[in-house]
């Protein structure tokens, strides 16, 4: 069995500080290793591995990283877990309590009062914890701590026995514990049950690379990041990193939480495991231990790892990015629909009254906060309000009340909230609807993406202030294209067209092909679609009545923008290429007119893709 | 003077929660107001008052939060502060530890071996934390430790002297703990003088609102939110927490931990303080007192307050976002350099040699390995990276040598990592440039804004794949514009041209402002510019010899994109609108054939237009 990863060319920065930091540690050899039982005395204290495992499974291991031992006092958080998943915080509270205790692992104190074990982590706490592990059907509860505990480092884990038959007949004070214990009611069962299933949990076998990856599995939510497999809920997570943090280092866990910041657990193997939440899992073996019964050289390298990486909890810089990402009004921030001059001179006036803010990040309670705030601080102006969530990556569930008032508070002001790209957010839109349905209150209006909510705030300002749209067909006479000539050019023109009908949702081009014509449009509107980066289709413009379509593609036989398709009934004359030749050829003064028109329409569209450039 | 907020229409929903937890705990009165002198006995159990501050200094507050009454307790963490910063980490240790004691806050005990008190939360800590606080010049330490506690809140602060007269008449335990650390040698100054600071400084009378902004200041990195002025250092805030994560409640430490997860502290007065690192202060007012000497009501409001806004510190929603906003190549992401059809064909080809990583968010360590690792992952066909950091928020400082690494084995791996959009980041830069000088490498290549480096890697790519660009000036008849015109009409239309010479950094064309003229460019680049949203100017595109520039402008009458200038030396043909208006009655064919040439000209810039638009 291969026990050592060889070193190698450093392949990355990760690996190579884990490197140095074996380096650096290698020769120290202070501590002493555990004597009270041959099997522990017989380790090495040259033995020395460190792994790191990131919250997405991406696992760093040097030195002695596949060396098995037995897990010893580690697995206490593990059974802390297992016993919050099965009994609930309440179930097991009763039985154990979570005070630092300070005093070292083999501490007999009871809690004064309740007479229960201070704390999980102290070995009283632990014979406890293992005490609410039931059998279930045919399993053992050392069936289902070992079946937890495999989970953890996705492998199959087995118990050495020969510690086991050690510890067994050598553990007297833990013996003495559980049956003080039970004398104080504390345990149910048979003790001599309890303090072998304890015993045998305690000899599990594994490395060092199997406990980074426990380690990053209660970084990672208790998901390990390894296998993806579900191992833990996220609340027992934060409760078993809590314990960690206020009592896994014994009488020494003040100093830990001071000096390295992380939530952890030692082992008298020489095992240690530290966790950063969200990020990453370390993972020490060294036999040599501490008075405190820690690995010398683990506790070293945690507290250099988290100087050196800055990983303590406490850490000021872990602060959120701030969840406004962007503020505007439609005098910048525009919807893909082509407006009309008229249109335009609408949305330039009144724009203002259209507000955009997009969001980003996590949205949590500070977010929220802040969020409601920056928007009910200026709001007097504003009549439509899109709240865009196209760069949120989540949303806490306590966000809800504050997102569903701030809609209700800017209506009392007067105004409108919509939102936009809520669709990966289903249960913060499923969550706010039911509260909103529960207070008698409409559902908030959403929009897909934030272009269609752009549009229908457009559409708003455009039916307050603007001219009434007529929806009715213009005559070719009316068409922008036309402009400048005589009736008699327009009559020649109208002679080459030929009307078409597309209703709604006809596609009208696709995006490959070379189409010998274009079209005048006179009534309707046309969207041009693509496929964007994400790989879904998003709408680059809408054409409508006055404008062409078609123009470009057929005189430079480049390929289209996107496709084309009939947003609702269009109308629209065709020109194929062969009669503006044939015009052109004929009458070249007016096609002139004619390609100048089309220039105009051009530098519209151009003009409108260069805002979005600019963004 | 007024000491109640009166309740108004809630404006927002956190008044509105705070508001809602008001009402639900106003009329428990459970617990005991401190009764050991007449000063805190006379309190009212009646009162209370709940603010909450953010870390961007938003104030909050419902019920008796501008009453005064004595800092008590409280006071300890913020002279732990001004301690650590005057004799830094070390120097404190000598005299304090920090591990919690699980005792009572009066608790005698030393710590075994060092003889001193267990930690600076406990009162005998606290009195030797007190000591360590030396005159300077004219200013007592009580006058230094008043300073910083209304640096602290934001206002000047005072002591309540009828409060110290009973606190030093009656504080015979105190001065007992005093002896006994004289004794053991924790103290170097006189006993009086110590105590009698400790009582000043316990009897300082603050509100509500004042701890709820002294919170929040330990929540903004020592940075008072609301004047903005700096109290603290970074690292003295982050041993600040620690220390009253692990030992702030007293002998409830533990169990504070673990259901409500806040770094917190307490005072006899019935004031409580509770800190979300980053995000917000937390304060109570209550009188009553549970056993442990906490505010009863204080401690339920931030229980309530933290499950319900899930501010627990161990939450795993805390994760931070993915480093990796976008990765592109050149096939995707290109400049805003208008390319030839035959320079838009070696990128077509080899763009996929250009990659771009475009980061977000804070870089800290754990971000830095997964990029690192990405990038390496699949660099095997990669000739150049783009690091782009518009999007990054801070980057921490151990991620220095992990990116010079990266910068390494991407060279090592035949390629060539170039960097954009780092001006906001000067001292990561300079960290990683002193790293590189130092190790005898090279500086890392950068470049103002993404544009600029893929512009450059385009660059890289033309000339090593590309005909050799002649930089000469072309003629007339191999323009684009001319393309399938007759040499007669070449020769027609060259008469009405001028030859024009705009010398390296010449304006050409303001953005706004009619120009009855186009030009035909033979020679040189010609770089568009706007002023973007963020209120800088940005490229929309580069035009070279071949193109066109300012025809669309001229048809339309529009306003230009921007502003034009020569990016090196530039010749181009100026045509007239006069000229173009008399050859298109004269020749109007030829018109019609220049004015198609143009249409496909723009139809190229559409295009690349429009491929930024779709993202």
């Amino acid at each position: 069995m291969t026990t050592t990863i060889p070193k190698s060319e450093p392949t990355s920065p990760v690996q190579a500080l884990l490197e140095r930091l074996h380096d650096r540690h290698a020769a120290d050899l202070t501590g002493e290793v555990a004597s009270y039982i041959p099997e522990l005395a017989s380790a090495d204290p040259n033995w020395f591995g460190i792994s790191l495992v990131t919250a997405d499974g991406s696992v760093y291991e040097v030195g002695d990283t596949r060396r098995e031992f037995t897990i010893q006092s580690i697995s206490k958080p593990l059974t802390y877990a297992l016993a919050l998943e099965a009994l609930g915080e309440e179930g097991v509270r009763a039985h154990v309590d979570v005070e630092p205790s300070g005093e070292a692992f083999n501490s007999i104190t009871l809690q004064p009062g309740t007479g229960i074990p201070q704390n999980p982590m102290v070995n009283a706490g632990a014979i406890a914890t293992t005490s609410l592990i039931k059998p279930s059907g045919a399993e053992q509860p050392i069936d289902r701590i070992l079946n937890e505990y495999s989970a953890f480092a996705g492998r199959s884990l087995e118990v050495d026995e020969s510690v086991f038959q050690s510890e067994n007949s050598t553990g007297h004070r833990n013996r003495a514990i559980a049956y003080l214990l039970k004398n104080a009611n504390v345990l149910d069962d048979e003790v001599e049950d309890i303090v072998e299933t304890y015993f045998r949990q305690c000899s599990t076998l594994v490395d060092c690379r199997d406990l980074a990856i426990m380690a990053a599995t209660l970084a990672s939510t208790g998901v390990n990041p390894v296998t993806r497999e579900r191992v833990l809920k996220e609340e027992t997570v934060r409760s078993v990193l809590s314990v960690m943090a206020s009592c896994g280092m014994y009488d020494a866990a003040g100093d830990w939480l001071y000096t390295v910041g992380l939530p952890a657990k030692s082992g008298v193997a020489g095992g240690i495991i530290a966790v950063l939440p969200g990020q990453l899992g370390i993972a020490v073996y060294s036999p040599p231990l501490d008075v405190h019964g820690n690995s010398v050289r683990g506790v070293k390298v945690c507290e250099e790892l988290s100087n050196e990486l800055r990983l303590h909890v406490m850490s000021p810089s872990r602060r959120p990015p701030p969840p406004v990402k962007a503020s505007r009004t439609c005098i910048d921030a525009r919807s893909r629909h082509l407006r009309t001059t008229s249109e335009q001179a609408v949305l330039n006036e009144h724009g203002s009254e259209v507000r955009v803010i997009e969001l980003q990040g996590a949205i949590l309670f500070a977010a929220g906060e802040l969020v409601t705030r920056k928007i009910l601080e200026d709001f007097a102006d504003i009549r439509y309000e899109v709240l865009d969530f196209t760069a949120v990556r989540e949303i806490d569930p306590v966000v809800v009340p504050i997102i569903s008032h701030l809609v209700d508070a800017a209506e009392a002001a007067g105004g409108q909230m919509v939102f936009s790209d809520t669709d990966r957010h289903p249960k913060f839109m499923a969550a706010t609807d039911a509260l909103r349905e529960a207070e008698g209150r409409s559902k908030v209006m959403t929009f897909p993406d934030l272009d269609l909510a752009l549009e229908w705030c457009e559409e708003q300002l455009i039916g307050r202030y603007g001219e009434e749209k007529s929806h009715e067909e213009i005559s070719i006479a009316d068409h922008a294209a036309v402009e400048g000539m005589s009736p008699q050019e327009i009559e020649k023109l109208s002679a080459c067209l030929e009307r078409r009908e597309y209703p709604a949702g006809t596609r009208i081009y696709e995006q490959v092909g070379h189409v010998d014509e274009m079209l005048l449009v006179v009534k309707g509107d046309i969207n041009i679609e693509a496929t964007g980066r994400d790989g879904n289709r998003h709408r680059i413009a809408t054409f409508s009545e006055g404008m062409t379509l078609g123009e470009v593609a057929m005189m430079s036989g480049s390929m289209r923008l996107g496709t084309s398709e009939a947003a609702n009934d269009v109308v629209a004359w065709v020109f194929s290429r062969d009669d503006l030749e044939a015009l052109r050829d004929s009458d070249p003064a007016m096609i002139c007119t004619f390609l100048e028109n089309l220039m105009k329409l051009i530098s519209h569209r151009v003009g409108h893709l260069s805002r979005s450039v600019m963004g």
